[in-house]
């Protein structure tokens, strides 16, 4: 027992993380690469392979491997249908990756597999939980009764992307006024750089002419060496990330709203309006119990180490 | 096969219903009472077991009891945690119920059970289903997997009060912005009464002051004799129908989302700018089929054919 080891490889925008993660959830190794530029199927796909194999190299023994892709997983199928940020579509992740490699294979969306990660291995074990990730955009993940939820085929859980005004912002996804739009890292880019134009000589203004451009990042920065205005705009951000957390407990009854992605390191900066916002908009306070809203255990490893345990769960893997 | 018969009981803010359903969900018998003045426990609880005691006395073999309830219902126990427009608190509905009768019973949420008829005997046979109630409020039930989803304890599903803007109208809940406040039978009387203040000498108001008062009635005769504002009005509320539903959609993947409750009764007029709404606030529709937007099959029986059928559907009830 707690030995069996799986390979868990990451598919993000950015860059692709493939690491060796054991039945405890132990990340024993790791190596990085970047998302090739031209990242349709056959390019990410090679990355995918180079990366098995130099991690089987190292743990010859591993038993599976599991992939969290940014993006519409079809599932069991393990098809990568469309993601936002990258060119493959319609992919056989899955049956490629089973052939390329002898090992069973999982192919599931980003978010779910950081989900069940938080679920399994998190501050305790839940039985259902939402998991919201804030970073560039919104990834939301959800395990009901023990499993992640993520419908006949893959295509629900789409959190990211419930309404919260339709006369709102403009979302990546095309449509408007999506959590998305309100409570992401894009939303703090575009709040900040509404609020350097307003205040030119402001601190916010200040940094983003030294970084070049005002990002989230500046924001963040103003907010952390105590910026009003920077410290009025993460509480914007929260509120939102709050609203959009009170639609999804007063849906779900879960123990816990886990909030990850890279934005929740600034803790409570963030949370403490999420959680306002959250209690006010809580359906029937006297007869239902507050949702704790907590921030996520894993950091950037919850995909890889994710998709790994989702590995070693599928039930088509011999036990060790 | 076919013919073993529940009692079905549909309680709600003005009256309570029992009728006699079989296996196919036909109503064999219907009897209804108003909901008493002073609506405790006590004073419902005899107005149930009067019909239970009734309506056996017709069907003797009838083999169980089931109970919709508008509000929060504790789950598997069937207690009565706080209902909206009832004065129930903490009331062990279930317990009371098998205790008088002998016979097992089930209680539920009236829109759970209302989806369940749907389900199972709607228009086909659904595995993924959510059904929206648009009445004097919003009702939500959700059918994941063939099963009524209602969380761990029965306070899940609480579909009218996610928040399509928190910036939006007061809610009967308290809160503001929830789909309820945007897209119900009182949203409707609301919007009806603001352009009869507009509009002295318009339809709406005259139908108003020959009523005594506007109400989403009032609006709905003036639609239906095609009077330009009204039917405006109905194309506002359908489109807030519509992104509450886009959002559901966008969480659940569902073979279709059914829309029953009064107001469905006026059709197309309600339900058009519902679906144009819905798909225009779909997520990656390139990737995710657009989910159909139908009329509820059952009317006002929904609430006691769903219950009858889930307490013939419980486990402990023998099979005939």
């Amino acid at each position: 027992m707690g030995t069996r080891q799986a390979i868990g490889l990451d598919v993000g925008g950015t860059k692709i993380a493939g690491g060796v993660v054991d039945e405890r959830g132990r990340l024993l190794t790791e190596l990085v690469e970047p998302t090739p530029e031209d990242s349709d199927a056959e390019a990410v796909s090679a990355v995918l392979l180079d990366l098995v194999a130099r991690l089987r190299a190292e743990h010859p023994d591993v038993v599976a491997v599991g992939v969290g892709a940014a993006g519409i997983v079809q599932w069991p199928e393990g098809r990568m249908i469309w993601a936002p940020n990258n060119a493959y579509r319609d992919w056989p992740v899955r049956e490629q990756l089973e052939a390329a490699t002898g090992l069973p294979a999982v192919i599931d969306n980003d978010a779910n597999v950081a989900a069940l990660a938080e679920a399994r291995l998190g501050a305790r074990p839940y039985r259902e939980m939402v998991l919201v990730t804030v970073g560039t955009g919104i990834g939301g993940g959800l395990v009901l009764g023990g499993q992640i939820y993520r419908g006949p085929t893959g295509r629900g859980a789409e959190l990211g992307h419930i309404v919260l005004n339709p006369d709102g912002p403009e979302c990546g996804c095309g449509n408007h006024g999506c959590f998305e739009a309100y409570a992401s890292g894009t939303a703090l880019t575009r709040m900040g750089r509404e609020a350097a134009e307003d205040s030119p000589d402001g601190l916010i203004a200040r940094l983003g002419a030294e970084d070049g451009e005002v990002t989230g990042k500046t924001v963040t920065a103003a907010a952390l060496r105590g910026d009003p205005t920077a410290t009025d705009l993460f509480g914007r951000l929260g509120r939102w990330l709050g609203v959009g957390i009170a639609s999804l407990a007063n849906i779900f009854e879960v123990e816990a709203v886990i909030v990850g992605g890279g934005l929740v390191s600034t803790g409570d900066l963030l949370l403490e309006p999420a959680r306002r916002a959250a209690r006010e908009f809580a359906y029937a306070p006297q007869a239902r119990e507050a949702t704790p809203i907590l921030p996520a255990v894993f950091g950037g490893d919850a995909g890889m180490v994710g998709a790994a345990l989702l590995a070693l769960e599928d039930a088509r893997i011999p036990v060790g």
